[in-house]
């Protein structure tokens, strides 16, 4: 999977093959962190070098991870929810170890060092690499609930542990972890093509859904000699990123092999009805990069937008058009002229009705530096914010407060007792498209 | 707090100190899962020592994370989230090594180990034991979105490694795995004791608001000489399984020794306002594990129920009177006597309505074989299923099918029309009680 990513990186950057890949990584690393930042999306760590998420990134990928749920787990009544351990005894290409004992390592002399190290070992347990072993594994369970009746699928999203991707994630959040989305489809060996081209058209339909340019979001098949083996075929759903495509989702088609050698080849336990004859099922594996797909639907949504005013003056703005859905705060809620003590009550009362019905509220009024109404939109647009609702002295009067679109950018008046309707009405119409 | 748990159980075993602690978990596990096997909640994996969770536990440990999340986190504007590292450089008690390097070692001449063990150690990572850490550090990036301004709250879920608590976690999943929710929270040192007991007070009703029997979950204050390093005041939250207590969520207030000792004493960089004066703030842990909380919802909600018949028969049934919250699966939908083809158009229809409208659905109409209703209701009372309902004959005549409640075991007939709108108006109002 790296390798057919890097390479075909490299092959868009002119075949620049000696180019440094993490090179091209940190710069792209920089740019968007420096940018991000400032939106509380992405935020260095400590040692400067990896980067961990920020309040708005965080509930960014969380309602990134509900819509991909939402989308293959709670729609479908035949795939169903596991939730697999992180470590495993066995050998992996990472291993978690007591650190005491490590340690202690060090300070043993030579001729004790191999005994003490062979213990080690043995105590050792694998971190996972990818959510398919564990999908496999619980697979046998799984026959029971679905009385051997094909197809089914199993999901999990979770954290893995991949330490040999330090390059092409540094762009992430964290070198070596990723956070994947993975469904394991079981399916008769007739079917299994249609289930193929049937789920890769669904996944790139789903990314597709959420993007504001939704052409950067593409598909292609796996070159016959880049599969992963095991392997019948292979689809990838990439994102066009601005230094070249990188994979947000890869598809294999792996028939029945890797499911026998999860199970040493007992084949009896295996086997589902596929109408009158018991067959071991063909292996589907989607496996998305959640990670990299907030990074994506990042670029994909942020703007720059140019306007000349009045005076022949040049001003640039920045937006974040996340998509309804995903963007972490719906609202946000400000205070315009009048006597503060009594807005900041209607506001309090309204970000509470906010947060009672489930709307991401953002409690703008509780900063008492006083702002421009432009610099508070520019802020908001950053922020990806979708509408600002400001009360002000007229609301108290007559009840009507000001609300701004972030996309349109238009202004209307609103009555107090309707912005909460409008905004649940808004938001799900966005989400049934 | 291992050493308090273990300590507390012990003495309520009878001061039987030198019971092993194992010993009694393992019987405790044994217990728990060849009963929550049969309902796809818990499923021991391939070594059969460890557990992972089948599909109704996976959801339902789901549903009790959005339940922490949507209390602590959604509903408060000064609760943030973040999403920090699972592995970070330096040492720490787990490590996570390359597995390659880690076994080539073993083949290396005495001479050469130590150096090649060095290079190793210089290359591991830690794993998080917790959650506290990467809050503290995320502490600074914070100050800029809070404006500086007390209090406020920095909230995390996820996966954390305990190697030292093989024993206690035995019973959840993965011996040494521990889901965490975590809050930890910035306020003024005047205030600090307040927010202590407020804090205390919310998180024990939210347990017991998903209990069926609330007085099995408890709290208490941790004694003097078991506070933990730096803490000057602990509170437990603690759920009564059948073989003591354990703790479920643990409260610390820690003073500003953590935060200072993690920015190494910078003072000026962590102030904040409170009022005229510039402060560090004080900081307050609350942690909660997740699994062992799964565990303790599915004991406080099994109920053996005994019925006597008119033929004098004693019938028992197991309940899983899990909070309509919480069940995983909310109704089940079946078919009763009549045309086959022609039932399941009806039942596709309704399950595609339910999983539109989002009530997950269990598609019991697909299993083909024969099974009474006493079988069928006795199956889902023990999944915890809220809802049967069965469309038959009648429901293609009249449009009337049949309900039937899991905790009142009433059937009523209702008109197919009105079913979804019954169950969102249930389940929304068990939640807001």
């Amino acid at each position: 999977m790296l390798t057919y990513c890097k390479r075909r990186q490299l092959y868009l950057l002119g075949r620049q093959r000696f180019t440094p890949s993490a090179l091209v990584h940190q710069r792209r690393y920089e740019s968007t962190t420096s940018l991000l930042d400032l939106q509380h999306y992405i935020s260095p760590d400590r040692t400067g070098r990896r980067a961990a998420y920020g309040p708005l990134g965080t509930e960014l990928k969380r309602n990134v991870l509900q819509q991909w749920w939402t989308s293959v787990v709670e729609s479908k009544p035949q795939v169903f929810a596991i939730s697999t351990l992180h470590c495993y005894t066995g050998g992996g290409v990472a291993r978690v170890v007591d650190g005491g004992a490590l340690d202690e390592l060090g300070d043993q002399p030579e001729g004790q060092l191999k005994e003490k190290l062979s213990r080690l070992l043995q105590h050792s347990h694998a971190v996972r690499s990818g959510l398919l072993q564990g999908a496999l594994q619980q697979y046998v369970p799984s026959l029971e609930l679905m009385k051997r009746k094909l197809p089914f699928g199993l999901a999990e999203t979770g954290f893995c542990y991949r330490p040999e991707t330090v390059h092409s994630d540094a762009i992430g959040c964290g070198s070596s972890e990723v956070t994947e989305a993975s469904l394991v489809w079981f399916c008769s060996p007739r079917t299994s093509s249609q289930w193929m081209d049937y789920w890769a058209r669904q996944r790139l339909q789903w990314w597709r859904k959420f993007a504001s340019g939704p052409s950067d979001f593409s598909m292609c098949d796996v070159l016959s000699e880049e599969l992963r083996e095991g392997a019948s075929r292979g689809v990838k759903v990439l994102y066009r990123f601005p230094s070249g495509l990188e994979t947000l989702e890869t598809l294999w088609s792996l028939g029945d092999a890797e499911l026998l050698k999860a199970h040493k080849g007992s084949k009896s336990k295996l086997q589902c009805r596929d109408g009158r004859k018991n067959i071991v099922p063909h292996v589907l594996s989607l496996s998305a990069d959640i990670d990299r797909g907030v990074l994506a639907f990042l670029f994909n949504s942020l703007q720059n937008i140019q306007k000349v005013d009045s005076k022949q003056r040049l001003h640039q703005r920045k937006v974040l058009k996340l998509h309804p859905t995903l963007a972490p705060i719906k609202v946000a809620l400000d205070m315009g002229r009048g006597s503060t003590s009594e807005l900041r009550q209607v506001c309090e009362g309204l970000l509470q009705e906010f947060l009672e019905a489930g709307i991401s509220a953002w409690p703008g009024y509780m900063d008492t530096t006083q702002s421009s109404l432009e610099t508070l939109h520019a802020k908001y647009d950053e922020m990806g914010v979708m509408f600002m609702v400001v009360i002000s002295d007229s609301t108290l009067e007559n009840g009507l407060l000001l609300v701004r679109n972030r996309d349109t950018t238009i202004r209307e008046t609103m009555h107090i007792t309707q912005i909460r309707q409008f905004l649940l009405k808004y938001i799900s119409a966005a989400d049934s498209v």
